[in-house]
C-alpha cells in the first residue's frame, strides 16, 4: 500500500493531479466494459488521464519500473473484456486525446489521435468527399485506438474490408516508454516486416498506439439498401452464392434470422414480418445507374430465390429505418432479461447455414433464447443470448452452450473471432482454433515487445 | 568439402536424385535474379526442387541441422535481389509446386502452392466471375510465393489494395521445419495476433510459405483505361487531385513521364505523343453504366486540368495497346544500354512531384538516363535507368544517384519500396526510412522465428 501511494503520488506529478483518479467510486466505472461477465469485474488501482504522447510515455515507464499492469481504454465498447483489469494496475484512459490531427484530401488520409470517434472520423471525411468505411455498430462512440486495438470490422467489411486494411501507420509507445514508429506516410509499403498490422488487434498486449494515420477512399455518392425475406436460413445463403456469382459486388449482406426478427419488431416495431425464418439486408452503393442496376439485378436474383417482401430503400429515410432494424437487435434482446451475451464466431461462408442451425439447437438444448445477427456475406454470425447472470444455473448453461459453440465453429473450420477480438472472454478457448505453433510464436512475440508483461497483461493467451 | 557432399547425399535421398542440382552449369542459372546487380551474383551450392510440403520440411531440417542458408525461388523475377544467394546455400525451387488446390466460389478463397503464377491464378478465377486483384507488371511469369515474400501490388493497387489485403491464410514450413498455420479459412479474423501479414513482404526470412488461401472478390464486369497527355507533372497530378475530388475511384491512375513515352515509341511505335511532359493512364471499372459515367467524368475533368489529346479505349484492343505501352517501357529501356535497372520509391501523393522533378535532376547530375513510370494514385515511381554494369565509372555514378534518389525520398515523408521489397539492394539504405526502434524490433521477431540464421539470411536489414 505504501509502493501504491507512491506511485500515484509520481503519477500525479508526471500528469496533473486532477487527471489522476483514485476515488473507490471513480475506479468501479472503469471494472467493466460492455462485456459485463460477472467473474471479470475487477477494480482497477488507478485511472488516468492522459493528454499528449509524453504523458503517455511517463506512464509506462512508471508501469515498467515498478511492474505494474497497464490497460488502455477508449470508450470501453468492448465486448470480449479485453480493456478491463485482472490483478490491479493502471487504466490509461484516451478520451483527452481525441484530435483529428490531419485530414489530407491529396494523400487520402488522416492523422487522429487514439481517443478519436470513428463515427466523427466518418463526419469529417465524408464532408470532405472522402471515405472511412470500417463501422463497428457502436460507431457513435467507439473509438479509433478500439477498432485498431480489437481489429474491429462492420456490416461493409465485405466489399471494403477491415480496420487492418486501412491503418498505414502507427506511433507506439513501446513497454520501456520509447516510441515506434510501425510504418509509413506512404499507401503502400514494402519495406521491412509488416508492423502496422501486427499491432492491428493485438489488444494493447504489445505498445500503445498513441497516433494512428489512416488510408481514406473516395466517398461512393449513393448507397441503398434492400430487404428480403426467406422461409429458410439455406435459402438466404443460396441467395447470396447467386448474387455474387452474377458479379454483384455488395457494400453489405447482413442477416437477422427468426428470433432477432421477432424480438427486434417487438420492442422497436417497423413492420418487420414475423413469421419468416430469415431475413437478408444487402446495402449497394456506387454512382446513380451503378446502383440502380445493382438493386434490379439483385430484387431479380432474390426473386428467382424463393425471397418475399423484398423492399428497398427509396428514400434516406427508408435506408436509416432498414438498417435501424438490423441494428436494434442488440438493444431488444437486451430488453427480454437483465443482460445480454453477444458473441462473434465465423465460418466460411459455405458452412454459415449449418453454424446458424448448429447454434440454434446447442442454445435450444441448454434452454437459452438466441437472436442471430451477422454478415453472411463473410460468414460472420453474432448469436445475442439474453441472460440474467445472477440466476447461477442459467449462468452455467451459459457457459456450457458458449464452449459447444466454439467447438461447433471449429468443426466448421472456423475462427473465434472475426471483429471483436479474444481479450479475457475467449482466451480459454483460444487452442480450440489456433494451432499451438502459432500461439508459441505470439506468445515469442509478446515478449519481445513486452518482457516484463505489463501491458494488458493475460489476455488473448 | 566432406560435409557438403554429405549434405548433398542427404538431399538426395530426401528429395529424389533428380531434383537435386549440383552442377556449376546448373547452379549458374540461379546465381541472379531480375536485379541482375554485378555484386550480388554468387553460387548457390546446390539447387534443390521440391514437390510436396514434407520434401520441403526435410530440406529446411537438413538446412538447420547444417546451419546451411536456405534461399526459396519461385520465377526469380525480384528486382531487389531477394532470392540470389550471398554466402552460398541452398536454393528451394517452387516451380514443382505449382498447383491451385482449390478455388471456391462459395467462399471466395482460392488455395494455392507457391509456385502457381500469378496470371494463372487470374485466368483461372475470372472463368468463374471472380478476380484477384494483385496485377504485378511480370504476373504472366511471377508467382503467388514471389508475391507474398515480397508484398506485391501493381497498377491495380489504388483501389484493390496489394497483396497483403489479399492473404487469409499461409501454411509456413518454420525454420526449425516445423508447420505453421498462420491464419484461417475466413475473411475476417481478429483472433490473435496477424502473423499472415507478417510473413507477407518478409521475403522468406521469417518461414517458408508452402500454402496460401487468398481472398477473392467478384470480377468487375467491364473495364476501360484513358490515357490523356499533360505539359508539365505538376499539372497531371494536379489533375489526379480533381478526379478524387469528384468522387471517381479509379482502379488505376498511372503515369509515364517524357523519356518513358520517348523510349516506348522509339522500340514500340503505337502512336506515343513524344513532345508531352507526362501521361496519365486512368483505368475504371464497373458496370456498364458506371464505367460510362466514370469515362465521362474523367475526361471532362482532364480537359479542364489541361490536358491533351484524350483517348479511351472502345475496343479490348485499344485496352490492350494502351496498357502495352505502359508496360513496354522496362523493355524499351532495356534497349538502350546493356542493362537497364529499376526502383520503387515511394511517397505521399502531394510530394510526387517533387520527387519526379528531383531524380530528373539527380539523374542529370550523375549524367544518367532515366525513364519514369509509376503508380501516381498511390504515390508511387519507378525510375528505370538504363546502364551498363561494365562500366566502372558509370555504375560509380549510378550507385551514387540512387544514394541521393532514397535521401530525397526520406526528405519527402517516403519509403524506400512500395512493393518490390528491400532484399539485398536496398539493406544498406533502409535506415535512412525506417527508425532504429522498429528495425531493432524486426531484428528481434527475426530471431524468434530463424535462431540460426539459416532463413534467406542477410536481406532486409
Amino acid at each position: 500500500m505504501l509502493m501504491r501511494n507512491n506511485i500515484i503520488k509520481e503519477l500525479k506529478s508526471a500528469l496533473t493531479p486532477q487527471n489522476v483518479l483514485t476515488e473507490i467510486e471513480e475506479r468501479y466505472a472503469y471494472a467493466q466494459d460492455a462485456l459485463n461477465l460477472p467473474e471479470i469485474k475487477k477494480l482497477p488501482d488507478v485511472v488516468v488521464f492522459v493528454e499528449n504522447i509524453e504523458q503517455v510515455q511517463a506512464v509506462v515507464r512508471l508501469a515498467n519500473k515498478y511492474k505494474i499492469p497497464i490497460i488502455c481504454r477508449g470508450a470501453g465498447t468492448n465486448v470480449v473484456g479485453a480493456c478491463t483489469v485482472e490483478h490491479g494496475g493502471i487504466i490509461l484512459n484516451f478520451s483527452k486525446m481525441n484530435k483529428i490531427l490531419e485530414i489530407s484530401s491529396e494523400n487520402m488520409t488522416a492523422k487522429v489521435q487514439p481517443g478519436v470517434v470513428v463515427g466523427e472520423l466518418q463526419r469529417q471525411v465524408e464532408a470532405l468527399g472522402l471515405y472511412y468505411p470500417p463501422d463497428p455498430s457502436n460507431l457513435a462512440v467507439s473509438t479509433i485506438g478500439g477498432s485498431i486495438a480489437q481489429s474491429s470490422g462492420g456490416a461493409r467489411t465485405f466489399k471494403y474490408g477491415s480496420t487492418k486494411d486501412y491503418v498505414i501507420d502507427l506511433l507506439v509507445v513501446t513497454a520501456s516508454g520509447e516510441l515506434l514508429r510501425t510504418g509509413s506516410s506512404t499507401i503502400k509499403n514494402a519495406t521491412g516486416y509488416n508492423l502496422n498490422t501486427l499491432f492491428v488487434g493485438s489488444e494493447g498486449t504489445l505498445g500503445i498506439v498513441v497516433e494512428a494515420t489512416l488510408k481514406l477512399i473516395p466517398k461512393p455518392q449513393l448507397a441503398r439498401v434492400i430487404m428480403a425475406y426467406f422461409d429458410t436460413v439455406k435459402a438466404s445463403v443460396d441467395a447470396v452464392n447467386a448474387v455474387i456469382e452474377q458479379q454483384i459486388f455488395p457494400v453489405t449482406i447482413d442477416f437477422m434470422d427468426k428470433n432477432a426478427i421477432q424480438t427486434v419488431e417487438r420492442f422497436y416495431p417497423t413492420g418487420l414480418l414475423c413469421d419468416k425464418e430469415s431475413a437478408l439486408i444487402i446495402e449497394v452503393d456506387g454512382f446513380e445507374s451503378a446502383v440502380e442496376f445493382q438493386q434490379k439485378t439483385i430484387v431479380s436474383i432474390l426473386e428467382t430465390c424463393g425471397a418475399s417482401s423484398i423492399q428497398y430503400s427509396k428514400t434516406e429515410d427508408d435506408y436509416h429505418r432498414i438498417w435501424q432494424a438490423r441494428r436494434s437487435s442488440m438493444g431488444a434482446c437486451a430488453k427480454l432479461r437483465p443482460n445480454v451475451t453477444t458473441d462473434d464466431v465465423i465460418v466460411p461462408r459455405k458452412n454459415l447455414e449449418k453454424l446458424v442451425m448448429g447454434i440454434r439447437a446447442i442454445c435450444k438444448k441448454y434452454r437459452l433464447e438466441v437472436c442471430m445477427v451477422g454478415h453472411v456475406g463473410d460468414g460472420s454470425v453474432h448469436p445475442q443470448i439474453p441472460i440474467n447472470y445472477n440466476d447461477k444455473d442459467e449462468y452455467r448453461r451459459y457457459k456450457l452452450a458458449k464452449n459447444e459453440i466454439y467447438e461447433l465453429t471449429a468443426r466448421l473450420d472456423g475462427i473465434l473471432s472475426g471483429e471483436h477480438g479474444i481479450g479475457a472472454a475467449k482466451r480459454e478457448y483460444i487452442s480450440k482454433v489456433v494451432n499451438s505453433q502459432a500461439l508459441d510464436y505470439m506468445r515469442m512475440i509478446k515478449k519481445v515487445f513486452d518482457p516484463n508483461n505489463i501491458l494488458n497483461p493475460y489476455k488473448i493467451f
